[in-house]
């Protein structure tokens, strides 16, 4: 059979590492796909710049569109990021027939359902494998491998830049500052560094996630999302002295009103797996009601690990390009016709067990007036300590981590709490997970 | 379309697990599959037992044969292990055209090539992601997610059976003995535990998995495989001195002069992902060359999580019925012409880290004549421990974990340890896990 013939948009570093990849490998591929598959064409923004991977069987010039036309091409690989251009590109693909492959997150969470309705119609296939947590086969895992399951909940590391800080915090006792200036000098951190520590890009991936396991459509802005810059190296310490480590997951959970899907610094016994993951490693765990917990781990990010994902896509879509498009995996799991839009939550009905620092006057009655005010609400404790803070002599510092409750209840206690005469101001409130593996 | 009609030989723990998972959650399935799957029809060896399932829609019988000839079954899922009723079923239900799901990792690692071979011929699919580690996907994982990457090794605690039988003695502190006792007593040992408290479960799924990670034959029985049996609790306190966990591990890797596939119990570093998974659970490492390591992680076993991989081949499998058997995934992850018969390495030529015990007359020299020993052998030594025997008050045992070292020079370590006038009888030895996560 003839090669599948591959465009691909944008030649930066994931784009050189699925070329170096299918150069090193592509013969073990073939053996594997039953089919060779070639880079034939690229469009870059300065072809005058020097690649990470040998170019000359690839046809580099700058115009995108003539890519996504041309008929010579199967396949479109979108690797140039955002949803404005590589929108329109993929688009345009799909009306030209192209299948295409993308590691654009971003893109999938806000334009994937017009992607795949539009793909769909035309009877074309996109795929994301790369876009969420890299090199880990979390999408096929979740949309095939668990598709017997009724899925309850997801929660992951999917932020690899943030583990990263949070481990360095964590082990070197640095701040969220120097953690990422860290970061930023090792490459795993961008100059801006907003979508990552702001949770926007593992809200990005969540969203996707959650469509796969609920059957809903993409509703990246229904998601509650928080970042990692708040942090501070004393509750660090403390939740690690009441067992528990901060991690920074993606949360996706069912509830019989709706759905919970939020990113937050998250609380996470030191015992659970996802508590041990370190460094710019990511971890998804899987819920489903037959199979139980399950864990996926691996690099997130990186050429090799993208690229593995993105080939493994290619890999995929040589084998659909001979199926009838109704015996294809539906791009959200479910069938076009079978998403439905159950109710996202709000951050009042979140149901998990809960961290909270408050500093006071150390006088008698303090401690019984709290807990007193966790009663009240029906709230159990599950854990409490308490510490002078490091400066304020007649303070003390009280840190609680209930068991689970709602979030309403939990926020009259703090309102109580923070009415009392002798609180000091700046409560801090984290969420706990509570999972088990 | 019409539903999919599905005959299941043998309706035990398993089977009876498939049908409540459907009759749960068949509605979600249709959702995601696009097309119904019933099942129909089932044998069993006395149809007067009570099932752990409703079995009013399904004609329960007697008469395998009848079900793997019956043209209106199009899938056959066998569940009534062994190698030998089960083999002529399944070769049975390919002649006659059916595809075919299993979960008998005994029956593919012994005669898989044959099955393979019929099945590629008559243009039908066996599928055995149940084979494998329960309901963890990894044999989607390898054939599919990673197919872009030369997978350089793998490591797994592939037996959920030893997994818990090594906790228990870890952190309850009992011995072999006692620990299987418990797991009987739980239900996660059979009444005879020579499958699994000997490797050979272990060497089963091992054998399935190294052909699909390096496109070799299934070759089960060029597998090494040493049980659990002869652990001692004494080895399991030194070791974790000395920072490691002993796990049962599958491991296979590639040498440049051949693989390895061996199965054994193993040092893990106690800070490495697979030291920590404990009780009954699995979990699987892969090191490809493109994605680096990846783990995964579930239950092993178990009704829930094996009908979800059973299901979850269903679902492949209605799929995959529309597919030019060219375009389907292949059985062993290779095109069945591609497969290569690569050397499998004896344990002489293993390379790896080694820990050994050596217990000895407590005299002036002897540390330096063993040290001298490693060093005449090119064999670096990573940790060192020495400690009174529980008994002997003249003696010292001396516990070692070398660098990583090809196991024919260690053996000519330990031949002349033994030789020495001081060693006594019975040295201990075991080997080391040398990835890292």
């Amino acid at each position: 059979m003839e090669p599948v013939k591959v465009g691909i948009l944008g030649l930066g570093t994931v784009g050189a590492g699925a070329v170096n990849l299918l150069a090193k490998n592509g013969e073990e591929i073939t053996r594997r796909a039953g089919r060779a598959i070639e880079f034939t064409r690229a469009a870059v923004r300065d072809t005058s710049k020097t690649r990470e991977c040998a170019t000359d069987a690839i046809d580099i010039g700058t115009d995108c569109q003539s890519i996504v036309t041309d008929p010579n091409i199967d396949v479109v690989i979108e690797l140039i990021g955002g949803d404005t251009e590589a929108f329109d590109l993929v688009m345009a693909a799909i009306a030209n027939g192209k299948h295409v492959v993308t590691a654009n997150k971003h893109l999938i969470a806000l334009r994937g359902n017009e992607i795949f309705a539009a793909a769909d119609e035309a009877g074309v296939v996109v795929s994301f494998e790369a876009a969420v947590a890299g090199g880990i086969p979390i999408i096929k895992a979740m949309r095939e491998s668990l598709a017997a399951n009724h899925i309850e909940w997801i929660a992951g590391i999917i932020n690899g830049t943030g583990n990263f800080i949070l481990s360095q915090m964590n082990f070197e006792n640095v701040s969220f500052a120097d953690a990422l200036a860290d970061a930023q000098a090792r490459g795993f951190a961008e100059a801006d560094p907003t979508f990552d520590v702001e949770g926007i890009d593992a809200a990005h991936k969540l969203a996707i996630l959650s469509s796969i396991a609920f059957g809903i459509p993409l509703s990246f802005d229904k998601i509650f999302t928080q970042g990692i810059r708040d942090i501070d190296s004393d509750d660090i310490e403390y939740c690690a002295e009441l067992g528990y480590r901060i991690k920074h997951l993606g949360i996706a959970r069912r509830q019989d009103i709706g759905v919970e899907m939020r990113v937050h610094p998250t609380l996470v016994s030191e015992k659970a797996l996802l508590a041990n993951v370190e460094g710019e490693k990511n971890a998804i765990m899987v819920y489903g009601d037959a199979v139980g917990p399950t864990v996926y781990y691996g690099a997130g990010a990186g050429a090799g690990p993208t690229a593995s994902a993105v080939v493994a896509d290619l890999i995929d879509t040589v084998r659909m390009m001979s199926v009838d498009p109704k015996g294809r995996v539906p791009h959200l799991a479910f069938q076009p016709d079978e998403l439905t839009d159950e109710p996202i939550l709000g951050k009042e009905d979140f149901e998990c067990g809960h961290y909270f620092r408050v500093q006071v006057a150390d006088q008698i009655g303090v401690l019984a007036e709290i807990t007193r005010a966790l009663a009240d609400q029906q709230i159990g404790i599950e854990a409490i300590l308490q510490k002078d803070p490091p400066t304020e002599e007649d303070d003390a510092r009280v840190m609680i981590v209930t068991k689970p409750a709602r979030e309403r209840n939990l926020n009259k206690v703090l309102d109580h709490i923070r009415a009392l005469p002798y609180t000091r101001e700046g409560i801090v409130h984290m969420r706990v997970a509570q999972f088990e593996d």
